[in-house]
């Protein structure tokens, strides 16, 4: 088998190259309401490689935000199923100032894909696209396959959760194969055994009822800039330990066995510190760098702004602050309660100098693959088949809202087999995917389904 | 002479009206390099109307910043000088969707002249123009009138402090009238005598070399934002007393009499909280509002941003955020000194997981009329003529930067007979300058004059 896939995938890995950049050429950017029309538009393209690529039936389902696509072939209703869960939604680009090249003008540069959207999660989930057409093309197909292609990842998968508990039937699966995680290298390849829940608010703190001339009323007017950084200050104690009352009730604490063996992964804080260009990590006392990513709750700040931001000066008491703030969940703590917890503790930290509103802007629950579970031993071996060693489970840090409500509504396990790197600039400036990554990818997915035919 | 400065008044009051809301048509924000062009029209338009209105010569002279225009009418080298300081420049409009109106498309509404720029200050400096114009064609003109009306002191008056320190002998004077200030209302009306110093700082803390996704990293790399926060909440004690080492050791006491005297000036409180939305001042404990406005220096964040601030969510954790911070000082506080201060204290508390860039936009020194002095009791004077009430001596919040400088070059003293309101929305969206406000002032001055040419 592996020499007729390697035969394929070598004659046309100019065309697999080309079709993706053709997909990161459009901006499909969920959270903003001016690229609809460019969200329809990236839909359509999945619908169509879909089909090219040998589906059966490719089709985009209309929801109440963006559309998502849906796409199978099923060759025997007797033989596995494997769920391709993936999503052609990206993160805003901005700051735009600060890209080499345009966010949606990919260009491959050192090997490396660069555009908004290349790893995270276009690039991605079109491996499985094309591990697809190769297998269909060499007549090697040993399971049924299904595409879930959403359109809201970044923004919550708020409607895709309603079309999984409506379409039950349709997705009906043995497992759900999800490629929107990174690996450490090509030379250590590992597989993300958790993602971690999300709960992103924003709030808004007014103070007086316009803004003001700082020197007629400062001093005795709270400035809602003040007000809402001592707010977020208080949030963290002297050892970055979230002071929220309750918000670590829930976490289960890691075993000592799995904290030796995260320890035993590969991992130069000197390296990292360097690729990040900062003096010294920062942190929850007591725990290591890649512990407080992978097993510890977080709350960052993602955004803030308020009074004047624009060249030169203006002395102004603002009338309004703005956040962005989220926080990151670990196994067994759960978004809704957790949102709550932060909204509620917020409005009682806020002093009577202001208003406070506190929204939600999306959630979704934490996730772990069980190590022994026969699709994980799927993944491992395909890694192993084309890496030639084995995978090192791993935790990661980021979030796939959707992954709790699968695994609820399915009743399937699920399993990250990621080929991007953490450096690929997810959700930044300059986002990449190198190229050696997705042509790995595209080798290594066909073993997966082997496996998984197998062992099923 | 009331009587024939009324009638030549009360018969060019539609014109003078007029040409006020022209020169609020021009957008003269010196904070924007875009507009420098505008600058340049609004200096041009002072030059042309101070030559109409009577002046000897009006020249516009080029600085290495926005130009500075002087004009003169010299009656009589042995007669008492006035010199008439204001400022042709504006404050940037924004938050442009909180205007009702275009900030440069003035308009009237229930009396009140709204735009950019129609107290803060073309209104209040314009003001002498037309009294200029009335004594002139009244031949009643009893002082010579000097004009010194900059481009720069929203920005700092960088470049008229070099003008003032070269051109001693063309501004000598034997005092400087200044009418950018407020008054309590028009049923009680006061004089500042003092206006507090400033010291305006930018600061860029930078995390990591790029924005991250928070996910990946958050937990384990400094966030900007928290920092910021963390050093912005620290500025501030629980009394909102400033913990800066230092930063009051040369501020002057107010003695009990002052205080005694500002107690009494009419001020509700109620009032003061129902016009600005709020249900409680804030401010530092042991102080009235009107303290810690006017004999206290303060704190304020005039600006603040970083990380993802559009429509949505975004989960990053930025590379950078950036404060706009600045202090206001009273008598006996240097700007210089504070500036550095200040600068250093945040240097100190900056961790090393960031790196802190401080920079300083610009100062300015606080001063004080002392309520003995003949220009003072001149100014009393005029007031009483038209409003038929003492004046109250108040201390006023915000800061002219060139005052202490012109004192100290000059060697006169200053006075300030400002028209204006606190609530006339100076340096925030909905700027306005009560039509009333801007007749009486152009009635008020020629007894100025008068007065001051008498005691002298």
């Amino acid at each position: 088998m592996s020499q007729t896939w390697n035969d394929y995938q070598h004659k046309h890995k100019d065309r697999f190259l080309e079709e993706l950049l053709e997909m990161l050429r459009i901006p499909s950017v969920s959270a903003r309401t001016e690229h609809k029309a460019d969200m329809i538009r990236c839909a359509e393209m999945v619908q169509k490689r879909l089909l090219e690529a040998g589906a059966d039936k490719a089709e985009i389902i209309a929801t109440a935000g963006h559309p998502i696509v849906y796409g199978e072939k099923i060759i025997d209703p007797t033989k596995p199923t494997v769920l391709v869960y993936g999503h052609y939604d990206v993160q805003p680009p901005d700051p735009l100032e600060l890209w080499n090249s345009g966010p949606f003008d990919p260009i491959i540069k050192d090997g490396k894909i660069f555009a908004r959207g290349s790893c995270d999660d276009k690039g991605q989930f079109y491996m499985h696209v094309k591990a697809m057409e190769t297998m269909v093309q060499t007549n090697t197909l040993c399971t049924n396959i299904k595409f879930c292609i959403e359109g809201e990842e970044e923004v919550g998968s708020m409607h895709l959760t309603e079309f999984v508990i409506a379409n039950k039937e349709l997705l009906k699966a043995d497992v759900i194969l999800i490629s929107d995680t990174a690996m450490l290298s090509l030379e250590n390849p590992s597989i993300d055994i958790g993602v971690r829940g999300l709960s992103y608010i924003e709030v808004e703190v007014t103070g007086p009822n316009r803004d003001l001339h700082s020197g007629v009323y400062g001093g005795a007017v709270a400035n809602p800039i003040t007000i809402l950084s001592k707010m977020i200050a208080s949030l963290h104690d002297e050892n970055n330990r979230i002071t929220i009352p309750g918000f670590y009730d829930d976490v289960i604490i890691a075993t000592d066995s799995e904290r030796q063996m995260m320890a035993s992964a590969p991992f130069s804080e000197e390296e990292y510190k360097t690729d990040l260009g900062i003096k010294e990590v920062w942190g929850e006392t007591g725990f290591t760098t890649n512990e407080r990513t992978g097993i510890r709750p977080t709350i960052e700040i993602n955004g803030i702004w308020g009074g004047y931001t624009g060249e030169g000066a203006k002395t102004v008491l603002p009338s309004k602050a703005f956040a962005k703030i989220s926080a990151r969940l670990v196994p067994n703590q759960h978004s809704h309660k957790i949102t709550e917890l932060l909204i509620n503790h917020l409005q009682k930290i806020a002093p009577p100098t202001i208003e406070l509103k506190a929204t939600l802007h999306h959630g979704g629950e934490p996730y772990m693959t069980p190590v022994d579970c026969k699709a994980y031993q799927a993944a491992a071996a395909a890694i192993y088949d084309t890496f030639g060693k084995k995978p090192i489970p791993v935790r990661g840090g980021g979030s796939i809202p959707i992954c709790a409500l699968f695994e609820k509504e399915l009743g399937v396990k699920i399993v990250f087999m990621g080929f991007g790197l953490d450096s690929d600039n997810l959700h930044s400036p300059n986002e990449k995917f190198n190229v050696e990554n997705y042509y790995k990818g595209i080798e290594t997915i066909p073993y997966f389904h082997k496996h998984f035919a197998a062992i099923k």
